[in-house]
């Protein structure tokens, strides 16, 4: 492929002259370089490219998708959805990072975005730790947040999009006390991240009067797809140990990667779901119905989130002063088989 | 963030100045221009960008992922282990494109590749259709393709790494009749990719002397997550609505998703797995150990895979001229529940 260093030395002229009259600055050129110029790129197929349009704009039609890790289905429909959008409504496409939760990757891969003239990303991450996001605002990256709330004292400089998920937390206990449970346990993974807590406390909150408590799973180096099915699995041995008048009768799962496997594990250890123990998934993915029982899970409009944080980039790429928001989306509960009355 | 333009305006000269110092080609020039250039760049913290670099090199430090849908978890694996390697062993980044096994969009993926100066692109297709990937080729994009074999009878430009498909099949089909089945069943998609041939051609080998049928199920116009669960919900149906005497005893899923959607699918008939039919799985996701039952299905060394992929690409872009090879990797079974002797 031509690059425009070959039409330069093709027309015998400087890189500069050849960028003139790509970008229609001929004026003060003769008209005979001019066309030497033209024949060139005519002669050699040059198109000017995305990375020399990126030179003069200041950006590449890319957004950065970070995610924690794109084996996980959950990020997967997520990022399909952000690339179908991009692609089809803006002509964008997608950079993908899997940053494992880890603030050094997140960093490292924003530098990544902003050395390849990328100005915008999409943070799926949640951690609490913000100052690396806090530096690429700086640098001049438009950053959307998705999964965590905007700080109520902090003035934000990010747009948040995100399900309410203390609203989300309150829907799956209130559920399960509704079916008459008494003893109640939230499920999830070592490492509080905004949204776990937004979650936990929503589960509190619609459990009052009741027993609740937290139960937390170990995760290892990596936040991938299994990992958070195994954490499923070892914190259902952790129920099963427990005698059968002071284990939970109902489980909330943070995430329904988490509830699928504890609905297994469970299975593994002899206890039957719904008839020993209810479990309320979260997310409400493709995979909660098909899993057996059917999982009851908490979703929200995935679609409609993924397209909310495509638009703010690019309404925000082309007005960099637009005021921030928080978009923050309903739960809703998708009631299936894994929930029934606590055993007598 | 400062660019070229904005150095050359500062120090008073041309972008092709700024460009030769950046560069070392400060021979010609007086040292004062040189020194007014330096200044000027440590004044506004300029940093060549990978797009600047871009255009010196002819591509960017990326490597272009094309899947069918990132929304389908076995791609998401894939995508993981891909973006892990070129990330942590040499520093490439992942441009992601979802294609729906649509031939337009696969050429215009590699169309915007090319014009973000992106020189290189692994491709999850095995569209039988490929004049489009010979285009790429010509415009000199590295290829790397997953999931098909090379052409036997063409000088392929492209290095292929793919499972043995035929060999998969074999395995399937195979490990039913060793539990006695007679009556066995195809199940796939409707679309004949290259792989699915040679799915089928390995199933129908290994299953010489007993009854054999391929069943297709119709996909909608997205090539999507749970568009294959559905194709094996809808193929269940079709399977129950036969005779107890005429129908499968035995079914190969074309690959787990669809897999999942079957058993989930008998289920929903009536119809015991594996006491009425058995089910083999293709692809040894991380999801069928989590189904109930537990599915039993043929794998393959993703990670070895993914990395080949990688490494291919790393050493072609260094070194155009190397040999195409086919890599061709070995399946293997992964014993679970969903396979028992037929009923009598």
């Amino acid at each position: 492929m031509a690059r425009i260093q070959d039409v330069a030395r093709d027309a015998g002229v400087s890189i500069s002259t050849v960028s003139n009259v790509l970008n229609g600055r001929a004026e003060r050129m003769t008209r005979e370089t001019l066309e030497r110029v033209e024949a060139a790129i005519a002669r050699l197929g040059f198109r000017p490219s995305q990375a020399a349009r990126a030179l003069k704009t200041g950006h590449m039609p890319i957004i950065g998708l970070l995610v924690p890790s794109i084996a996980n289905p959950m990020y997967g429909s997520i990022a399909r959805e952000v690339e179908l959008v991009a692609q089809e409504r803006h002509n964008y496409r997608v950079l993908l990072g899997n940053t494992y939760r880890s603030v050094e990757k997140e960093a490292s891969f924003i530098d990544d975005l902003l050395s390849h003239g990328v100005r915008s990303v999409i943070v799926i991450s949640s951690l609490t730790d913000e100052g690396h996001i806090e530096a690429a605002l700086k640098r001049g990256m438009v950053v959307v947040s998705y999964d965590r709330r905007a700080d109520a004292d902090a003035k934000s400089r990010i747009d948040h999009v995100s399900v309410d998920n203390f609203k989300a937390g309150r829907i799956a206990s209130s559920h399960l006390i509704a079916h008459g449970h008494k003893r109640l346990a939230f499920a999830t993974a070592a490492g509080l991240t905004m949204s776990r807590r937004a979650k936990i406390a929503g589960f509190q909150d619609g459990a009052a009067g009741v027993a609740t408590e937290v139960i937390e799973g170990r995760v290892g180096s990596e936040y991938g797809d299994s990992e958070l099915v195994e954490v499923g699995r070892a914190l259902a041995a952790q129920i099963a140990r427990r005698g059968r008048t002071t284990r939970p009768t109902g489980v909330v799962a943070v995430n329904d990667m988490l509830g699928i496997g504890l609905i297994a594990g469970l299975r593994e250890q002899g206890l039957r779901v719904p008839e020993d123990i209810s479990v309320v998934g979260m997310d409400d993915m493709f995979l909660a119905p098909l899993i057996s029982p059917a999982m009851t899970s908490v979703g929200m409009p995935l679609a409609d989130m993924a397209s909310t944080m495509v638009e703010r980039v690019i309404s925000r790429l082309a007005d960099p002063q637009i005021p921030t928001a928080e978009f923050l989306f309903e739960p809703h509960l998708a009631q299936r088989q894994s929930v029934a009355a606590p055993p007598l």
